[in-house]
């Protein structure tokens, strides 16, 4: 994350606001000096946050400067120093909780994920989010996912379609409901399938669709059904190459998906790195003061 | 277009606040009345913005009624009544402007679309358009595009990417652009890349790039190219289906879509249904009054 | 344009955002380069929007330079480099759309404008706008209409009232409106009764209004009728003097302003600059780079 | 007031809020409860503010019905209720203080307008405000001025262009001046000169000043200069009737105003009746509670 | 106030927005011109609103620089100069208004509260406001009573619950509210109870509450009371302190405070310094031209 | 929570935006089809975001009707109905995953909270959160831990003041920095002081603290520590009785919670609940289908 697009910035200031409502009371004491501080990790992991606390603290003052000690999508270990910030005490007061509580939370979902993202290390299986994302917070968490080591599905109900269960219900036919979508999409989206049977997920790839999520299948299932699937289209190898469909699990335990990275899928999605993730440990240590004005 | 996202509800708001500022002065003199209306068409063509009349008037006072008598994307003739609104005379008042605005805008998009898609009739292949619209209108005016029978491209630089003259130029090694892109982008998205010369279009598909944009080559060179980008990915027949390279030309001059249509390409992308376009020309004409209170 | 009300620059953000979505896929390939562009026109016309595309571009970021090589209100011809932009690569693409769009709408109005006004040279009659703008554009597009030599009309429902056709039908005695208009309206907020009779443009200047709208009045009628209003208020000679009644035509088509132009009218009012204008065709060309950091 | 606009509904938001911040702590205490309450205020004056309590009150819950006793505009005595409102108990207390405080600030500036403008009754000369007005309620403290019996001054720096002191000493040309801001203003905008010498004045009105303010004359002064303004411009008799220039006196005493009505002005300008009124005082009385589920 | 939420910045952009409008009419005359100006009080009192034109100036023009020659809470006297500005005269015209329209009611505010505390002199019993604030500006007019010498009370109904008639009508057991407000309350939240009779002030003591407002209770009632009350808890003496009840009155007339401070009470609530103070009025005078480019 | 501020709702509409985008490309394949639906809870623990997800779907569209089967607060079991939504398809799919997502977080928080809770049952020691919350979600979160049993602490930076180490190193003199904050708070607000040692605590007290936080003791460093600090202040006994000074414990592993609570304590504030939780897992399920229109 090197840009943040104007409603981003937007949103800091929303979550700076939240923090500090109607001014910050203990500002008084703080009036007239300056400080320095550090970042300093408790516990160890993959960092994420280091670009949106520097875009924090410059919504709040330009003259604030920090200094990024550790890149984004980088391990760190305790005690280890994340960033280096200097400016007015209560500058560095006001955004410090707010700053915090972002990087700390990104910080476990990149963590999180690196741990999930070992276990399919050398499998060329890709380990991809969810939509099951914090209210608010989406593109970060999304970021953060990244940043320990997993690829990207959809932001959202507008950048790629899926057809689940419901939508199947409804339409009846799985063939006219992917036509009546494709045909209101920009050409460019893909749309997928998520495939409770056999039959519905070759049904799916006959009508032309992109990928098919298959859901609470066994690895035993996949692995009979998947070369069953890829015959249907004589595609190139490797994973969003052109005719390559593509096959995706969900439903996966953890301690699963070791099996499951050998059953021939391309990527395996999973909300847990957010769901099931706890914050990083960070602290923010002031040093010495030197008084202004 | 059946359902607006609360931000787009609000850019509604927007556009009323712009008409309004501080208030209708006129409404003085329409106070305690109440009316009927109709919009009427002076000019034939494809409409465009009933549902969005509808949705502008209920942003004002929820007790206007509008009854939509012509649907989106349906031909209309001189003369013709397109809808009827009912309520307090100076919120039809008030809403007057801005609703008529952009259905005679959009409803001028939708008929220069639909003028351009007739020269495409029976070849199979589809005009879409471009990230050339009005700024705050892109939503709309690419539902316009649809509803003249056209398709739709990206939305904006985040639902697919698209590699042009410049990103190649900086990065030099087109398969090393692509591949980064690749890697920050959410997996379903695609990678189209805007080619100029034939051994860009090829290594574009063998980079693995799900589209080529082949930009001001005659059709003479687009009929000899295409089948040698098509042999490189032995994929299934029809549009977006898997497999099968979406190879799209650009830079068209309207005379001669005829002649490129007969190329082989996939589709034919232009802005000169939003660039070129005339509003069509509507008027709303108030009926008898019936006072009330 | 010199100067953005923080209204004006909110709105910027929000074009950019419609283009940038959740962040552009493709700056992954930009990132770490400086680059250098120019805007050149395929097209004559009249230039509008370099002061618009410097504040969008420093929206995005401060450190981007953006120097403009031709002024708003300008006549630039194929081939001319219209401004000269410098800053980091991801950036420029950013904004590039955005600022483009903007600048290549608001010269096909300012162009369309000069052509209209051509044709009212040395008559001393003046082409005004109307209130059929884009919406969320009208500011800008009436900058537009100035910059190709027109003059604007209100701004929207609250800088000035117009009483017409149906606020007189509800009201029935034009007097007793304009009174209750006046009455509730700023003062110096002027109040122009739109006429479609002889009688009515009469009543109207009687009753006290600051100008009339004579809509659809043949040249000829218009001839006879103009005297006989200017007889009702012995004012000074000349637009806008004291006591010199103003007189706006409307409903005029085209090919006839030059002989509107001859029948006493103090300003011709038309929407055809906006609504029937094409967009001039503007490329932002990227130069040799350099690379940084 | 009768219809606002969707920014001051979100005005109203804003305001609601503030005083709300994270939620009212004590609505714990009333939740389940249903209730009744009345307005009664403890002074005479002029009431103001009985729409925009109905308005508030709706934002927050569309159940709660507002039955107003008192118009705008009407005078009240103390003791005398109001208005009268129903609904869920922690509702009423939520908006009591917002809706409270708005009207018992406007009613004050209604009240304000009021003893003013008697002064000038009979004398033909009305009252107008200024843009000395409380940040963000601009259009309400206008509004309550002409409940008051007041007339509007214009609404900000858009609608009507003033030429002071500082513009004059910049452009030093005073027609240069007029000229520059005419062609760049909406042809209904009026331009008016501030006068502090009788040249000035004169020099404005013969180059095509729309109104002049004259500041700080003695009645004395004014009574010799107006017929000679007057002289310049051969207009109709009667306030804002074409050709009639407009003549305002402003830096009048309170306990001047009957001498200044009396020298040919057309109105007097002040900002007393903001800057210098107080809230009448009004209190929220509740009635027996009916217990809702 | 020497730091401004995000939020509180973005009220600035908005009064800037109500007086803007859609641009200064006037600016065509200004512009290319810059300028000194000084802010220059006509009558005595407590400055207030220096840091806030700084911030608003700064929010049109990061160009501009504000000299503050006098700080807040300072008193002031005739022909003072407050505070000097340098800038684009376009800017410094833009501003001019609702800076000062801010800085005058801050200051009428601030005055009117010192006049207040004066009276209080010596008795340390400390002058509180209440929720008694113009809609939009409460964190300014409290921070202008602190300015003035006075202490704010709670800022909304968020940051301490104060129980009143009306809930102690619904709840019917006051015991109960307090307990019910307890446990939904943030710990460190006051809950303050409006005591109308003796014997509901000595029940909300018994009940915990962590202060009492006796409203319209006489000086004599308050000398019996107050030790009474004082005596049910046996805390620390002095303000605040731990086990100090806190004993406010409120419904005081302005010409009583002296008598009110002699009865024990901790402090009296008032809103008088808002509702019924007059702006100071101040100046902006301009100072010689320098012309740029 | 049963009542949301307007600037809840609109965070809500925030939230709805960041999933729909540009709108849901699947609404093609349910326009026109009503639907029911019924959340489903997979797991056991407190129930959260019942009354949210009411607020969520009504944003979308007022006829959605959605009925409670459990309130919030409440415990839940595998398999059991939460709630029922009644509507249009394409709504109940639109707001599906943001009602989701946000009461599955929550049901988190509250279970999470009450694990904890459970072990302090019996001991009247309370727990307490911090400002450790996402961001953007504070107010929501800090609902949940209260629907889990614990209590709030301070809402942010603006409610209440707490003097951290930082504060003291800058100030040097505890004494000094309380009293300067208690000059420039509200007078309600507590002031809280983190003490690291016996000194700071006994100091903090002696200087008008209205609470200590005691960071990082051991259970019998507290054991010893507090009786000795109760005896500064001879209070009522009592958590928040006038005279009570109330201590806090942090930096407590969620193990020694017990040990803790046997020290005299009055409250143990963690960020646990909300840093180390997970989401609860729900499901939407689709019922039977009516057609309609």
């Amino acid at each position: 994350m090197e840009f943040l697009t104007p409603s981003l910035n937007k949103l800091l200031d929303d979550w700076l606001d939240e923090d500090l409502g109607r001014g910050d009371l203990s500002a008084a004491a703080l009036q007239g000096h300056n400080g320095r501080a550090f970042w300093i990790t408790k516990q160890e992991g993959v960092f994420c946050g280091g670009y949106l606390a520097k875009a924090i603290f410059s919504r709040l003052e330009k003259s604030v400067t920090v200094k990024l000690l550790v890149d984004d999508g980088q391990r760190i270990n305790p005690g280890q120093r994340l960033l280096e910030l200097q400016g007015p005490a209560h500058i560095l007061v006001a955004g410090e909780r707010t700053a915090l509580n972002l990087a700390m939370h990104l910080s476990g979902v990149a963590t999180a994920t690196s741990v999930l993202v070992e276990q399919l290390e050398g499998t060329g299986v890709l380990l991809a989010d969810t939509r099951k994302t914090t209210p608010g917070l989406r593109v970060f968490e999304k970021y953060a996912m990244r940043c320990g080591g997993g690829v990207n599905h959809r932001f959202g109900l507008d950048d790629a379609a899926m057809l689940k269960e419901n939508h199947i219900a409804w339409t009846k036919d799985l063939g006219d409901a992917l036509l009546r979508i494709r045909s209101r999409s920009p050409w460019p989206a893909c749309i997928i399938v998520e495939a409770e049977t056999r039959d519905q997920a070759v049904e799916a790839i006959c009508a032309g669709a992109d990928g098919v999520l298959l859901d609470e299948f066994s690895p035993e299932e996949l692995k009979s059904l998947i070369p069953q699937l890829r015959a249907l289209v004589p595609g190139q190898a490797g994973f969003r190459k052109s005719g390559h469909i593509v096959i995706e699990a969900s439903g996966v335990k953890v301690e699963d998906l070791r099996s499951y990275s050998q059953t021939g899928v391309d990527l395996i999605s999973t909300s847990a790195s957010i769901t099931k993730s706890s914050w990083l440990d960070f602290s923010m240590r002031f040093e010495p003061i030197l008084s202004f004005k």
